[in-house]
C-alpha cells in the first residue's frame, strides 16, 4: 500500500487544479497589524529582523498561528539583496532609503554580483528554520523584487511617487538603465533561486511599480526582465506569481513574463481578468481598505471576489496589495471566515 | 451666399469627425511649469488667481500664446465650489487643505447649496473676459471635479495616498456617503452648467481618483455621480470629457458616463481603449513623465500615441495626468511640433 499525500491546496489551486475551497493568505500578512508582530519589532530594527532567522522565523510563523492562513511567506524585504551587491539601505518612518541613489555607470559599475549564499546566508537559515516549525500542509512562499520594481528603489533613492528621476534615465540613457535592469535580474534569480533551494515551495516577483510605465515602456523595461527571471526558474518547478500593483492596462503583457498565476490589484474585476486572460491562475483581489468595513460590508465584498470565479479553478484569495497597519484583526478575522466557509467544490 | 465658419478643430474631433490633424492641449497647460506663470503667482496667493478674472484671463491665455494650443482651459481650480459650499480651503506647499474634513452628517447638513452665480461671480467673470480675448478658432474649456473625486479630497480633508478615511464611510456608513455624493453632483452641476452658459464650449469632469475604488465600489459610489452630472448637462450641448486617472480596469464602466469623450491615462495603450470603446473619442495619452526625455524620445513617444490612433477619427492629443512643474519647455515644444507635423489626413 503506498501512502498517498496530497499536495498542500494552495500548491494545487496555483497549478490550475480543482481544488475543495479557495487557499487565502496575505500580502505582508507578517506586519504592523499583528500586537505580536509589533511586539518584536519593538525590540529590534527592521533590519535586524530580517538578518535574524530565529526572529524572521517567528514573525513568518505569527500569522499562520493566528489565522492559520494557507501559506507562509518569509518575512524579509525586496530591498535585501540590493543591500548585499552594495547598496546601503535605511528602514526609518519615511520608508527605506537608499544612502545614494545609483543614478550613473559608475554606480552600476560598482555593484557587486554577489553570491546569495555569502552575502544573505541568513536568507536560507531562515526558510530551514521556518520549514521545521510549518505545518507539512502549509508551504512557505519565497520572495523578490521584480528588476524593475528593484530599479526604481535604487534609482530613486527610496519610494517615489512619480519616478521622475527613473524616468529621466530610461527616456535620456536608456542603454544604462539596460545596464542595471541586467545585473538587477542576475540579483532577483539569484535570491530566488537560493530561497527555493532552502525550501520555499512557490515564489512571487513583486513589480509593484511596473504599472508607473506606458505600455510601450513596460513592454521595454520591466517586462523583459521579469521574463528573464521566470524563464531561469521555470527548471526548479515551483509555482511563479507575478504581482503588480495597478495591472488593469498591462494585463495580457504581464501574462506573457512565464508567470504561472498574476496576482492583481483591485481595480480590476477578477472575472474581466479572468476572461481575458483565460491560461492563467489569479491570486487577489480585495481591497485592502475593505478591511475597514462593517463585518457585513467585508464577507460581502470576500464574497463577490469568490463569485466571480464561479465555477472557474485556480484562484487565490488575498488582497490586492499588502495589509496596512491600522487593519483591524476582526476584519481579517471576518474575512479568512468569509473564505473558509465558501465552498468551491459545490459549485 | 451663406458664409460657412468651421467649427473649431478640437469641437470637431470631440464629436468624432475626421479631421485634418489632430488637435492638442495640456492638462494644467496654465501652470508652475510656465516661468511666465511663476512671475504672476510671485504676486499673488493661488486663491486670489483663481477669484481675480483679469489674473485667470492672463494666466489661462499665456500657454496659448506661447504654444498656440488648441483649446485654452479655464485657469481654476477643483475645490473652488467646495469652498462656495462653506468648506474652507487652504492651497499650500503641501497641497490643498481644508480646516475641517467633512465626515459627519452634521457636516454634510451644514454645507450650503449655494447657487454659483453668487458665489463664484469670479468663474463667470473670467470666462467673459477669456472669450474676449481668445481667438474664435481657440475654444475655451471647462471644468469640474466629479462628485466622487470632490468627496475624496473633503473626507480626507486634503489629498491622500490610501483613501482610508474615504473608505471607512464608504464601507461603514454608505448611507452618509451617498449623501454627500447627492450634493457635489449638485456643486459640479451649478458650477458646469455656469460655465457653458458663461461661454465654455466643452467641459471636462475629473474624477481623478475614482480609479482608488474597486470596480463594485466605483458603480456604487463614483459612477451613477458622474452619470447624474452628464445627464444633466448633456441638453446644452456642449461636448463632455470624462477623466480617470487610472481608468485601465474600469473603462468600459466609464464608457458609461454618458461622456463625449473619455480621457485616459497613460498606462492604458490607446489603440487597446479604443478596441475596447468603440463608440467613443478619446483624449491623451502621453506619460507627462516623457517629457524628462530627449528631443528624439519624446517625438518619438508622441508618434507612438498618434499612430495607436491611425485610421480613427475623433482622438485629441493630451497627457495622461497633468503636466508637472519639472517639465522643460523645450520638451513641451518638440510635443506640440510633432503633433502638429502628423497628417491625419493623409492616413
Amino acid at each position: 500500500m503506498t501512502l498517498q499525500i496530497q499536495k498542500p491546496l494552495i500548491l494545487r489551486a496555483l497549478q490550475g487544479e480543482r481544488v475543495e475551497r479557495t487557499p487565502v493568505w496575505i500580502m505582508r500578512q507578517a506586519g504592523r497589524y499583528l500586537p505580536e508582530y509589533r511586539a518584536v519589532r519593538e525590540k529590534c530594527t527592521f533590519l535586524q529582523l530580517c538578518r535574524t532567522p530565529e526572529l524572521a522565523c517567528e514573525v513568518t510563523l505569527q500569522p499562520i498561528r493566528r489565522f492559520r492562513f494557507d501559506a507562509a511567506i518569509l518575512f524579509s524585504d525586496i530591498l535585501i539583496p540590493l543591500e548585499a551587491m552594495g547598496a546601503p539601505v535605511e528602514f526609518g518612518d519615511g520608508g527605506p532609503k537608499f544612502t545614494r541613489p545609483v543614478r550613473t555607470r559608475a554606480q552600476v559599475d560598482a555593484l557587486r554580483d554577489a553570491d546569495p549564499y555569502e552575502t544573505m546566508p541568513f536568507v536560507a537559515q531562515s526558510i530551514q528554520l521556518i520549514k521545521k516549525e510549518l505545518p507539512a500542509e502549509i508551504p512557505l512562499l519565497g520572495f523578490a523584487g521584480a528588476p524593475f520594481t528593484l530599479f526604481t528603489y535604487l534609482v530613486e533613492g527610496g519610494g517615489s511617487k512619480d519616478f521622475a528621476a527613473v524616468k529621466r534615465m530610461l527616456f535620456q540613457e536608456p542603454a544604462l538603465a539596460h545596464g542595471l535592469l541586467e545585473r538587477l535580474a542576475t540579483a532577483a534569480i539569484g535570491s530566488l533561486r537560493m530561497q527555493i533551494e532552502s525550501g520555499c515551495e512557490a515564489v512571487q516577483l513583486f513589480d509593484t511599480w511596473a504599472s508607473a510605465l506606458a505600455p510601450h515602456d513596460y513592454e521595454t523595461f520591466a517586462l523583459p526582465y521579469a521574463r528573464r527571471v521566470f524563464d531561469e526558474l521555470k527548471r526548479f518547478g515551483a509555482p511563479l506569481i507575478y504581482y503588480t500593483n495597478g495591472i488593469g492596462g498591462i494585463l495580457e503583457q504581464a501574462a506573457t513574463t512565464g508567470a504561472t498565476c498574476l496576482s492583481i490589484d483591485w481595480r480590476l474585476d477578477l472575472a474581466e481578468a479572468r476572461a481575458r486572460v483565460p491560461n492563467l491562475t489569479f491570486q487577489g483581489n480585495l481591497d485592502p481598505h475593505a478591511l475597514l468595513g462593517t463585518e457585513s460590508a467585508v464577507r460581502a465584498a470576500a464574497r463577490r471576489i469568490l463569485d466571480a470565479n464561479a465555477g472557474l479553478p485556480g484562484h487565490i484569495f488575498n488582497l490586492g496589495h499588502g495589509i496596512f497597519p491600522e487593519a483591524p484583526i476582526a476584519a481579517v478575522e471576518w474575512l479568512v471566515d468569509e473564505v473558509r466557509r465558501y465552498r468551491t467544490d459545490a459549485l
